[in-house]
């Protein structure tokens, strides 16, 4: 440790909650040394917690955590959504030089984030900020999304267990739609990227996938454009084929402009990053429904049964993590903690997949430091070796995803 | 089985599906001695189950499930959702007329229908018939239904898994809501009963009942009015105290005439049944969610964040059932069986308490016959003992609750 500088280091989550957060929370004070961290020479002397991302630091609404009991941080590991609080808040220059002001006032010289890519960003900001000024200030980003979207990463924690509930999901769903035909819409999380989306196809019984008529049959993701007649002709297809039709549908897809369906529809919320409300409403769903109940009614006939959910909240948080999701997340926790110690002053951790994909070795990762400008404020999409045509996954994307979501449950058919 | 009449026995499922309902399928083809029906002078010579219930029955599309493997019954009990397939068909006198000219083809002597009060309606209407005629058909009816009600039963089977569920994902959801301060709406399934709803009352910690502040703090059920400018009200409390409010609501809430506040939202679907669509839309979550905007916005202000989630279809068939619930759906199955096998030529099976609820004796039900008559067509709805005001529930509640949903995890909070 004859690289740390003394004094305090603090942690805080932001964004959008997931299943495994507080597993990156406590991998992080674990690597920090707690209880270790009261020892005389130890060069962090107190470990915080922001309640509420960087709003809790300049609210001074810390919590001190650093000699909590290891049984209290293992319930926390397994604790659904962020322990400490989340916020929305995206930081500007301004906004950043109050947390860099509450940093010299605390104390602190080790700045833990957890969060998405607006995250990543808010630590480059800051880290730029305390160089400027020669605050020794050392920033990290620990990575956290259930979009799946952050650059450099092979997938991010809280990916695995959202896709593992929206596998599940769709998996038991499905045998509800053969059960009582009709035409069921899903719609699943994922602001820009289609991830999550896809990971519906991970429902269809792997075993069958070629030609498999296992639902979802349709699929939906923001990286290809919506149109609406070629969507109402693939759902007539499957539907006049089987008598029923299992559709996911991301809450980002598009039109042909780059224009939110989803935001179109529900009466504009904004956050502070700018992003428009999508989730906790379900107008998509309801409008895709009836457009089908529309344009699918034969002349003179009765509409056909169309359903539609939209997964909401619960699919980043519902509490059966994805065993490897949870491993990981605690991992890249402690990883900034160990590069904290190593002397590294800034960074953000990424998870590179060291078993090929669809390779038969088992499936291993490694984290790594890449530099915060990596990863602060980009967007990663799903890539077109993800995709199969307009309205499906390829066999790489569900080989991508397997080994992270733990075996599904097998279901019996008649 | 000296009583036991000779030929066929025919099972199928109907209206929603359930997390268990196959348990109940497979409880019955044991408790009638499958691959034991294969043996001479075996009293029942075949079993068969009907594809999509009496519509299948009426089209020839049965399913012989006598030589079932032991293995693939039991895959098929842990299977949510109806392995036969499910209708929402409600037979009149001229339909069970056919249905009766079917058991006639097939020879089939023993009817047993799986489903809730309309499928204990049809039973009803087939046994008459058949007695009217003189064909000596044993109808049979199983319970099964998320909504919990029937009456002549402490429980019917779907709805403790229903329960766990929904108990799960608002102790979850609500971690969430801290984690994110907000207004959040959840909306449950409950056409006419609000047992699935209060259920939302387990989410909270038990420890802390007396005065907790866990949400859901408020849950609306159908069997208590509706008003608009009441629940503005509880929630701008509830809000103005906390900064944030987590609330229940059943699908099946109505206002002061009797109407249903989502069924007038939703273009309105009518099934067979006369049931106007409630579920698979966002509709009611989303009115009330502008409702809440539009009321609590401060003058000059802005909003607040306000979300709604519809639970949907997975909280009646996601795939972890309460173990609790598993054992009495396939025990309620059994046992019609063995009705049938004790020369019983008629009947419903009801589950009976048999430990009272809130006392310190180990939970304990049995199962019994009752009358078709008793079950058929009624809807059993939550007695007052089990609500506490206007938005919430007893104590005396969730203590008939606990032992049905089996455990929960338990968070920790900072």
């Amino acid at each position: 440790m004859s690289n740390m500088i003394e004094g305090n280091a603090v942690i805080g989550q932001s964004g959008g909650p997931t299943a495994v957060i507080n597993q990156s929370l406590v991998g992080a004070i674990k690597g920090l040394g707690h209880h270790g961290a009261t020892r005389p020479g130890h060069p962090i002397t107190r470990i915080l917690g922001m309640r509420h991302g960087v709003r809790g630091l300049l609210e001074d609404d810390l919590i001190d955590m650093t000699d909590f009991e290891d049984a209290r941080l293992d319930r926390l590991a397994q604790t659904p959504s962020a322990g400490l609080g989340s916020t929305r808040d995206k930081p500007d220059q301004a906004y950043c030089e109050k947390i860099l002001k509450a940093c010299e006032k605390h104390n602190i010289r080790y700045f833990f984030y957890i969060g998405g890519n607006d995250s990543s960003d808010t630590c480059r900001i800051v880290n730029e900020l305390s160089n400027a000024i020669g605050y020794d200030l050392r920033c990290f980003h620990i990575p956290k999304t259930v979009d799946n979207d952050l650059v450099g990463n092979d997938h991010t924690p809280g990916f695995p267990s959202a896709a593992r509930f929206v596998a599940l999901a769709c998996r038991a769903d499905f045998m509800d739609n053969i059960s009582l035909p009709g035409i069921k819409i899903n719609v699943i999380m994922g602001r820009h990227a289609g991830f999550l989306t896809a990971a519906s196809a991970l429902a269809r019984r792997r075993d069958r996938h070629e030609g498999s008529t296992d639902g979802p049959q349709l699929i939906y993701v923001p990286e290809v454009v919506f149109e609406t007649e070629r969507f109402v002709q693939d759902v007539a297809e499957v539907f006049d084929a089987k008598g029923r039709c299992h559709i996911a549908v991301s809450e980002g897809i598009c039109d042909a402009q780059g224009n939110s369906i989803g935001a179109q529809l529900i009466a504009g919320q904004t956050d502070d990053h700018g992003n428009v409300q999508l989730s906790g409403s379900g107008a998509l769903g309801d409008v895709l429904s009836d457009l089908l109940k529309e344009k699918l009614t034969p002349a003179g006939g009765t509409p056909p049964r169309v359903r539609a959910d939209t997964f909401g909240y619960v699919q980043r948080c519902w509490p059966d993590a994805s065993r490897v999701d949870a491993a990981e997340a605690h991992g890249v926790g402690r990883f900034a903690a160990e590069l904290a110690a190593s002397g590294e002053v800034d960074g953000s951790v990424a998870i590179e997949r060291v078993s090929p994909i669809g390779s038969a070795q088992p499936y291993a990762v490694q984290y790594k430091r890449v530099d915060l400008s990596v990863v602060a404020g980009k967007t990663r999409h799903m890539p077109e070796y993800f995709l199969d045509g307009h309205n499906n996954v390829s066999e790489m994307f569900l080989e991508y995803c397997e080994p992270m979501i733990g075996r599904l449950p097998v279901f019996e058919r008649l």
